[in-house]
Order: structure tokens, then C-alpha cells, then sequence
């Protein structure tokens, strides 16, 4: 089909073109004398991205699921209880890993839409006085329901409980677009990968862990070898990796962790906060609602945007697709056909908010939708014309 | 500035990806065995793009520029009288080249938004009985002012008055985005480059001779040589090329012909024509026109529109470019100010037309346009999702 | 440094520029309607390099040794009794995996320099009456001491014994380079990696695996997620992967297979061998010798090259990357400063091979080598002017 | 064929990977408020590269053949007296552009192999008391015999006779690669191309003026547009260009000065220097000798290897090609099939150097010629392995 084809899933996320030529390299030799030049500072820069001051930071040649799977087997024990939640179709793959892996799992099920359930976490945690759980699980931004929660809240329920669970948090649809912090939230096991906020192609599972769970991995008893925290940290400390890396999206990683840091986070955060209250007014001018149960909830990343019920949100996905080279994110499981996700993180700017709105309508109008065309993405136009540029305020407050 | 930037002029436009990557090569041997394995079949191509069956294509390392002064070094000579009209800044500075060069030059000034004057063309000739003019030229898409001429026409002119003169058409803006027909138009050098239709970056000049421009080329006279014909036809006769040739543009060049005549030239002029039609159905939306002065002379690659007469068109290419990545094209000499331009040719999709208008909506806001937010997209939209794909008419009719 | 760097460790490999190209691409949809138009055919080629007509391949975003790992806990159980060997530095590295997984290694130390001891392997196979070995594992190509070994000697002892023990074999530097006929030869689990003879970037652990090995899976008892393999198969029998897969490589892959299928496999092997032939003739007029104890073990994908007693061989690797911006393999563990690697697979022609030839001589030189400028380029040159091209002939023979 | 393609043609040269990643951009804006944010850096940097510090730079879309007829059409009026030299093939075109373009041509023939007869120039510019030559033109590095002349002594000459003709140099296969210094030199138009010593793609025509040349411009008559000084110093003074540049090719030249001037132009002179005396070792190795008549000849950018008179040069190229896939330098016109060339200018070091000089001797070894295997190379490796890095002398010396 004629023209760029436009991608607006929440992850892969379109590509800076520095970043993209940063990538397109000859091979290079991850023995070489110079290799820890490369790979030093992308060490600490990641860390920077994760604001993560005290702890470390592992880069492995995986998929974030890879990470998952490396902060629970680097720092738990097989039988270990943990509290988890489950609302979207990523939290529930983080629990079915664990349930797998064969952690003792006490799962918190809630609507899908909804949140971390933050005071019931509290109220588990505050009964648990034996601290029987080890780790206690939250996904910061659920990508199926466009759901951000609340891990600041979920710092606060551990810390007033004084509960010393490990605080395990998937990142990987919020770290690098949308606040993170792990120092000041504590977080223990923050897991991201390279496809989104990060802006490279998929291929890295980056974890960044803080010294508490350094201190755990030392008890951690589950088998591993290819994702072992030790392997990883006698080679990355010489600046090398226990096995060869993924050198080419290392280049990548350096730049683009530049990009994020040069534009500066909190800018970074304002950016994907204006962008996405944008894609918010076009959804309410269509007349169409979140998935998200609660403005708080909103994500900045993702939005799921239901359809009336009696059509099917895959029509919308498919006309946009076939008819307009556009990619829009599906509905997963639950919500498969209810919602179709506009994914707005990464390297974005008003231009491509608009793109993937007038693809969108195009879409709904041909499936029939009674929507006119021209609201939602005027709807987002007059935000970000009349807007200041970096607006930290939700559209909707 | 974060997100990709959009490029809506009127050339260079945007380059396929698949060119894009066909252009990623190493420096290769111009005099290597097998190199005419590459260039004879891009001659080819390159012949039917232009649709001429029995001439030949020269390919230059230069601009358009270069091969307008191709067509005149190697078919007339100084002193030669010729028949030119002006009516923007293209059709004006192909006159100025021409009395440079030492060309008799009869030029037929008209307000800028006409077209080629083809009745007085007609006159003319028909006065012409001595048969004076050695050539009549005729810019087919003046991109200034987004006017399409009636090349058609000037040929049916010639042949009325029995006119021998070279018939020379500026296809640059026009060759590869909307209907063009040497053969069947009489065009005997029709000149183009790579940075348009052809989706290339700038670097080729490309001009599409026939057998009679190439018969007259035996008495030209003008002093040449980086553009001669005759070394030229001497080495292209045999795969090569009398100097250094643009390797990574032919490459490019390859790949960008067999993508035009595999969509189908029909199918990528309905295309320019359906995607033209939504800018235009937002041109009217916002209660604006176009230079051009009537729909007959719509061009189907770039819409020059004008603004109010308090407003000045730089505010709005300013605002575009500085808050929003995006780069419309600027009025040039006499409309400067007037008008600002939109270029919609080349690798093109409706997602890409809405991102363009979604751009200049937004800098139109910021300059204090009173148009409705989205009311310009909107109506392109609607015209997209809405009707067929490619269809052939003018929106207006 | 000015010049293009030279890269002969032995993986990662040079990358063609065709898979370079094919890999310079925006990110895209992994869930859209065509997405297994890309990944069904994936599947099917890279099954074909590896000679696998009945089983099915896995690729994971992860190195060999995540492979490996899948290898292990997809087919076998904690505390399973397999029968392994160790004679270099990989060999070593799966045998410290394995025990680390909480296998019961029944390890077969020979010296480094040695292959597979096939003989002592169908020894203790045949007076394995119980069957209590569940797999027997075999590094096909010793990648740090340049030893190929006899994997069909192996499912011979396996047969001869009757012993249903699956057979895991390490092809990370063997498969797409030299002999490899998983069919064949009965192996159940062939790991390879994406950075040698697939020719690309590192970033995909390549795992292809027999029906008895999908059979044994079925009771196979270790946690697992990330590597599972019925994640796997339930989502690439669709086309699709579990998580989001690094769809850059696969382009790339894509691309690299289609350039061993085409050039035919055997031609690859011959002309590995050839090149090989060309590096050991330059090895023995250097009046050095191979880390590989007997010419039926020299491998046709790495040289590790012994150095005189009274030298250091990280002395040559120094000065080749240091002066001559060529990089060699190095000695790992047993053999560091003992050996340097010349890596010759892949990407590579004759002249290739003179390039790493002529540095490791430069380098040589340097470093106060008593050899003669020339000979061992030389022997290679004379080689590869007056042999045929392809020859499977072994030097010495 | 597998492998990498060897490409030791004097040029195109081998593209440096950072110039190849700055070219692989999308299209950009010539016309946006920014673009002499790029421009401007490029002349000066590109002036540095001439030593240029008086005059200006003029930057066409055009091969280095366009700037020869830039250098005529702007200083220069039909019919004027030039003295011109002739000994290899570029010096004849020249010779033959000059005589096209209509002026007056004296030319001096020389031997193919001798260089600009600076004796006989000196005479007849003493002669010459009316100062009826305009301009002296001086082939500074004629490619097809691998000879470089004495520029400095065509100016003693000039300056001896105290005529104030033009100096107009040929430095396209000279400038950034060997010793060249427009001031002291006092030439008056510099002509260069982008794919040899500025180690970019064909495509651009790069021409440096002194003051004197401007001033000449402003009587010279030769009609002309496209390459007219006039149009260019009007918009180049304001950062942009009078039709559209080739803005690709800016953004690998803004990297590639930057590469010559951060190594130094006197380093990449001295190492152009020491990897031509390595070519020269080998093809005194090898028993052959140059076409360069004296080693003050000797270009440091290519060689001309003549092979024995019962041989055909053009065998050894076929064969290279052919079976090595190896780009040598074919003998052009008088010379043809009697030498081969051998490039070895721009982004090179002494691993290509080996590259080339092993394809060349397997080459010849294919063809039959009695040289020793790896004498030749081996005779380079000596050199650059006991020779300090920057060397200043000539080999023979």
C-alpha cells in the first residue's frame, strides 16, 4: 500500500530515526577492549530512566515477559506466597507466570478497568503480620485497559503495614513515558522492555532492581542460569555479558535513553500527558467512553476505548488496518471485540496523535459508527492549539 | 523535537521505505560487467513511467533544473525563437533560463493561478506561418501555485497549425503523480526529477525525449557537454553512463519505477486525484481557496492556498514548522505571504493527507484563523471513509 | 579509525548487506492480519537449515544460551541423569548449566583440544541397561577450541545401545556452516543462535527440535515460562508469538535463510571448508599449530590458534585491534593467552579470509613472531588461486 | 556471491559507516527556517578541506565532470586561449570539454605516465607577453595512469612569468586524500566530486574558487543557468541553494569533512602515504611496474599497474571480478587492457589494503602470471607491520 504505514499499538512504538540509525551497524565484537565504552554508560543512563539510584540495572536479549520471569526467579524461592492483582490481560499473565513458576499466589481479582486495588493490598498486608508474603506484585500500567495505577500508594500500604515484601513492579508501558520513580516508591523488581518507552525494536528485557532485591537474590532459590542475576553482574561489572548481547539495540539503547534524558523525564511525562488528553477529548467528542474506570486511572500510554455494545471493535481494527495501513491495538481476552486501544507513547508528537485519530474515525465511520467526522481529532486539535505545550493537567480535571 | 516530522511539501516528498532501503548501500563499481544488469532495466522503467514508447530517457546527477537545461542545450540553438508562458514561480524561472541561455524567448505573462495559455498558444502558431518558433513550452504543473495544464491541448494546437516546433513540457511536479502521456501528448522533452513523483531524494534529473527531440539534436548547437546527448546515448547505449553516475539513486530509482507501474499508473493518478480531493474538501471547509483559478487547473500534487488578506501565510508555515514538525510549503515571489502550500504527491496515503491538514489547522488556530478545530480534516474524512477508493473525479464537479 | 573495522571472532559474523537492509525498518504490527505472512514462512525455512522435516523449530528473543536453557527445561525434569562431556569453554559453559538446573551431570572431561568422546560415550550408553540417562548432550562445534565433533558417531552409540536417551546437540556455530542434518543424524534438540550462521545481529535463540523431543515434553517437569514451549506452539501454530517478538530479526531472518536456501546448503559447507582449508594453510606455514588435536576435528568455522610457548597470544589480539582494527577471538579460560581464534564463518569469500590472514600477520609481526611477512596469506592465496572453487576436501588430507 | 564486495576502484570509494548512517535520513525541507543550521557549517568545513580561505565553495547536484564545465562556463568566454595538457584519460576529457565548450585550446601532449609538463608550461606562459591564455588548466591527479603533478609549480611557473591566467586544477582524485593547498597553490578554481576523497556517494560536483576566479566570473560569457555562480552565491549566502539540493548527499558531506578535519588533513595525507607505499611494495614484489613514469609521479591515491606485454590487464580485472568479487580499476582508453588499477584512497586502512592486493594476486595467479603467492601482500605486511604508523616518505626513496 502506498504511503507510511502508521502505528499506533502501545508497543512496538515507532522508532526515532536517530535511534534507527544508531542501530543500522556492522557487527561488532562484545570482547573488544573499547566494548565497555559502549556499554557503561547504557548501564547508567538506563538506571537514570528508571530513576534508580541505588540499585542496578540488567539488560538481557529477551522480551519484557523474559523479565518478568527474571525478577521472580532472581529473588524468590519456588512456594514463596506473594500478592498479586489481576484486572487486564497483562496482570493476568504476570499471575499465570507466577502460579506456573510455582510461587503460592494470593490473587486480588477486580473488574477490568480498574486498578492496583490499593486498600485492599493495604488491608492483606497489615493482616499479614508473620509476613508470609515475600513480594507483593502490582502492574503500573495495565497496556490492555489503558489502566495506570497507583505504585506510590502501594509503597504506602507496605511501609504503614511495615511489611518487608518485595515490591515487584511491571513497568513496561509506563517506565520511560509516564511518571516512574522507583527510589522514591521503593520499588523493588521494576521490569520494563525495550519496545516502548524506550523506543528501540523488541529484543531487551530491562530490569532494574533496587539493593533490597540484590539482597534477596542471594536466598532466591528458584534454578536459573539464563537470566541469573550472578552471571549478569561478574560479567557487567567488567563492563562485558555472560553471553553475547544484543549489540545492536545496545546502540540503540544508548541513544535513545540520550533522547529521554536531553528532553528531560518530567517533559517527557508532560508530553505524553498533553498527547493523550488529546486522544481523550477525541473520545469524548465521538461519544464513546475508557475502559479505564476512573480518570485517575487513565493511562497516558494506552487508551481502550470502548465501543457502543452493539458493535464490534475488531471491525474498527480491521477497517483501519486494511483501509488505512493503520494499526490500532486490540481488545485482548476479556475486552477482545469491546475495545480497540489507541496507543500513544514513545516518540510521538501532536501530529501523529492526529494521524492515528483521523484513521480511527475513518475507520468507525465505515463500520457505521454515528460519529462526524472531523470531532474527535478537531477535538484534539483545539486541545493542543489552544494548549501551552507541556500540560500536566488531566484534560478531564 | 520528539515524533516524526512531517513533510508536506511539494517535493522532496517522502520516500518509500522500500527506496529507502534499496538506497542503503554500499559504494558500488559503475564499470563492473554486470552494472548494465541495473541500468537497462531502469531506462526502461523509467521510459514507461513517462509513457514514451519509441524516444529514450536521459538520467542526469542534477536537479530538475538541469535537465530543463538539458532539453534546451541539446535540441535548439542560440538565438532559437520559442514560445513560453509564465504564470508562477516554475513557469517564470524556466523563461529566465531560457533568454540566459540566449533563446528568443516569446513569453505570454498571465495572473499567477492561470495555466498555460492555450488558446493564445493557438493563435500564434497558427500565425506562425514561417514557422519561426523552434519550440513551444509548456509548464505542465506549475507547483508555485498548484496549476495543472492542458499539455494535451498545446499538442492539439501544434497539430492544428501544422506546427513543426519541439513541444517541451516542465513535467516535474506532474510525472509519477498524475496523468501524464508523452506518447500520446507529443511531448518531445519532458523533464522531471527524482525528488517528486519519483520518490527520491533530489539528484536526478530526468528527461524523456522523443525521437524527434532526438532528431533535432543532430543541428542544436548550443555549446555542451556535462549534458550532452550524444555522450550520453554513446555509453547509455551500452549500460554505462559517460561519467560517474548517482549509483544509490538508481538503485532507489529501481525500485521506486517498479512500485509505480505495479500499483499501475491509472491507480496512482486516481490516487493522487482521491487524496487531492480531501485536501481540497478541507480547503473549502475552512473557507478558504485555492491560487488555482479555476477546477479545471486543480493540481492533483499540491494545493496552494490562499489566506485572508489580513493574514500572512509565512505565520502559518512558521507556526507549523516551529510547534508542530511540520513543513507546508511557502508562497514563493509574487504569492509570497499569499498563499502557503500543501504538497500531496509521491508516497501518499489518507492517513498522511489528514496529518498534513491536522498540522495546518493547528498552526492556522495558533495564528488566530477563526476556523473550527477539525473542520478541515473532518471534511477530508468524511470524503475518505466514504467514498471509494480511487476515484477519478474532481471533487467539485 | 579511518578504514572499515574487520570482524573474525567467530560470532557474531558479518552481516550480509541484503539482511542489513531487510532489517532497517520502522517497527510494526505483531498482531496484524499479516503479520504470519512474514513468520509461517520463517518457520518452515529456518526448519529446512536445520534439516528438520518432522519436528518444528522455536525462536525466542534471547541468545544461545536462553536456547540452551529451553532445551533443558522444556524436555527434561529436575534431577534427570544426563550424560555430558567438556573439552572447551562452551561445553563447559552447558555442563555448568545443566547442574546448575539441578541435573544429576554425568561429565565426560577430556582434554581441550578434543571432541565428543563418542567411544566412551557408547560405553556408557550400552551399560546404561535401566536407561537412566534421559538426554546426552553434545557441543557439535566446540566454538573456543575450533573442534568440530562426530554427532552422527553419537546417535550411532545411542542406536547401537538401544538407548532412548533424547540427544541435545549445541550447533550455535555449526548449523548454516557446516554439515548439519538434524534428520539424519536423530538430534532432538539442535541450538543454534541467530549471530553465526544465520548471519545476524545476536538476539535470537534458534531451537529446533524433533518429535521425540515435543513427546518428552509433555512430562517434562521444570518451571518455565518464557522458554515454554507450549506457550510457543499454541501461538506460532497461528502465525503469532506469546510476547512480543523481535520482529526486526525475524525480517532478517527472513532474508538470511532465503540466502542459504538459495546458495544451497551444501554449497555453504563446501564452501566453509574452502575457506577454512585457506586459514589452515596459512596456520601451518606460519609453522603453527591448531588447538584441535587431529585434522578430523579441525572445525570449518573457528581456527583457535596456538601461539609458541614463550608468547601471549592477547599480545596479537591487542595489536590486531588495536593497530589494524581487526578483531580476533580470544582464548576463554583454559586457553587464554594460549590460543587466538580466527573466526571464518559466515558472511565470507576468499577475500574476506586474506583480509583476517593479513592482520593476524601484522599483528603477528608486531609482536615479535619470527615469521615471514606473507607466507601465510600467501599459502592461502596460492590455495584459493588453484583449487576450484568448492572443494570438501580437508587440507591435510 | 557471499561475502562482502571489495571495492579498490578509484572511486567511488568506500563509503565510511558513519556517512552511510547520516545519509539514511527521511526527506527534509530545503526550505525550512533551520536548513542553514546545515549549509552553512558544510561550506566552511568544506573550504577547510581545500584550504580554501579567500574564495568560496560551490555545492552542485551534479559528478565532478559538472563542476569541470562550472569551473569553463563561469570564469571563462567562448573562444579563449587556454593551455591545457594531456596524459591519461580525465586530462583528455578535459582537454576535449574544453575544445566542445568552444575556447581556444593549447593543448601539450605528453606520454601516458609522464605528468602536467610544468617546463614546457613555464616557457610558454614566459612567451606569452600579451597574455593571451585565460586560464591553465593542470589534471592535479590523472586517475587513469595513477600520476600526481606539481600544482605548486604550475603556480612558480604563473607566477615566474607574472601571468595572471587562471589556474584551473583537476583535484577530484586528489583533494582530501593527498597533499593539496589551494592558497598556497594560488588556484584559482579547485574541482572535486563527492565519491572519491570526500568518501560519499556520486552525486555532488564540488568546486572551489579563489577570489581571482569571482572576480573573473563577473566578465565571463559562456551562457549558463544550471551551473551559474550567480544564482548559487544569491541564495548559498542566505544558507540555501537555487533549486533543490541534494540534501542527502549534505548530510553525509557535513560528516564526512568533519571525519577529514578531525584526523587532519596532514594525517590523512601521511596515511594515504604509507597505504600506497604498500601497494607500491607489493608491485615491486610481484615483479610489475607502474605506469607512473618516476616515482615523483607516484599518486598516493591510485596505482596503475601495467602487466607484462604478452598479457591483458583486462583478464586480472574479470577474474577479480568474477571469482573474487573484488572491484579493480580497469586501463582506460590508451592504457587499456595494459594496467590495472588498484584505488586506494578515502576511508581506507591497511586490512583493505591487504584485501586488495590478495584479490589482485589471485587474480593474476588465476591468469596464469608467475608471481609467488603472497609476495606481493606479504611485501605490504612488512611495510605496515615494521613502519610507523604516519609515514612521510615514498617507499622508494
Amino acid at each position: 500500500m502506498p504511503g507510511f504505514s502508521h502505528l499506533y499499538i502501545p508497543g512496538p512504538t515507532n522508532l526515532p530515526e536517530a535511534v534507527r540509525r544508531a542501530m543500522n551497524v556492522p557487527m561488532e565484537d562484545m570482547r573488544a577492549p573499547d566494548f565497555p565504552d559502549l556499554t557503561r554508560p547504557v548501564f547508567e543512563k538506563a538506571q537514570k530512566v528508571f530513576r534508580n539510584s541505588e540499585g542496578r540495572v540488567f539488560i538481557y536479549p529477551s522480551s519484557g515477559t523474559g523479565a518478568w520471569e527474571a525478577a521472580i526467579q532472581n529473588t524468590l524461592s519456588p512456594g514463596d506466597k506473594v500478592l498479586m492483582s489481576r484486572f487486564g490481560q497483562f496482570s493476568n499473565l504476570w499471575v499465570d507466570m507466577a502460579q506456573r513458576m510455582g510461587l503460592d499466589v494470593d490473587v486480588i481479582d477486580c473488574e477490568w478497568g480498574e486498578g492496583v486495588p490499593v486498600d485492599q493490598y493495604a488491608e492483606r498486608l497489615k493482616a499479614d503480620k508473620t509476613h508470609d508474603y515475600k513480594a507483593v506484585f502490582a502492574t503500573h500500567n495495565e497496556t490492555a485497559t489503558g489502566v495506570t495505577s497507583d505504585i506510590k500508594g502501594v509503597r504506602e500500604a507496605l511501609d504503614a503495614a511495615g511489611h518487608p515484601a518485595l515490591l515487584m513492579v511491571d513497568g513496561v508501558s509506563s517506565v520511560g513515558s509516564i511518571e516512574f520513580d522507583q527510589d522514591a516508591w521503593g520499588v523493588d523488581c521494576a521490569v520494563s522492555g525495550s519496545q516502548k518507552g524506550f523506543m528501540l525494536p523488541a529484543g531487551l528485557g530491562i530490569l532494574s532492581v533496587s539493593k533490597w532485591a540484590l539482597e534477596a537474590h542471594k536466598t532466591a532459590e528458584f534454578p536459573r542460569c539464563y537470566f541469573s542475576f550472578e552471571d549478569q553482574i561478574r560479567m557487567n561489572d567488567t563492563g562485558y555479558f555472560p553471553y553475547t548481547p544484543a549489540t545492536q539495540l545496545l546502540r540503540g539503547l544508548d541513544v535513545s535513553c540520550d533522547m529521554l534524558l536531553d528532553e528531560g523525564l518530567e517533559n517527557v511525562w508532560a508530553r505524553h500527558r498533553r498527547l493523550a488528553s488529546g486522544v481523550r477529548a477525541a473520545v469524548e467528542a465521538w461519544g464513546l467512553t475508557l475502559c479505564a474506570a476512573r480518570p485517575e486511572l487513565w493511562s497516558d500510554t494506552v487508551s481502550a476505548i470502548v465501543v457502543p455494545d452493539d458493535r464490534d471493535a475488531r471491525d474498527v481494527i480491521a477497517a483501519a488496518y486494511a483501509k488505512y495501513d493503520t494499526s490500532l491495538g486490540s481488545g485482548l481476552a476479556n475486552v477482545a471485540g469491546k475495545v480497540f486501544r489507541i496507543g500513544h507513547l514513545g516518540w510521538l508528537n501532536e501530529g501523529m496523535v492526529c494521524t492515528a485519530l483521523s484513521a480511527a474515525e475513518m475507520a468507525m465511520i465505515e463500520c457505521g459508527f454515528e460519529i462526524e467526522a472531523g470531532s474527535g481529532v478537531g477535538a484534539a486539535i483545539r486541545l493542543f492549539a489552544t494548549s501551552d505545550a507541556p500540560q500536566m493537567k488531566i484534560a478531564a480535571e
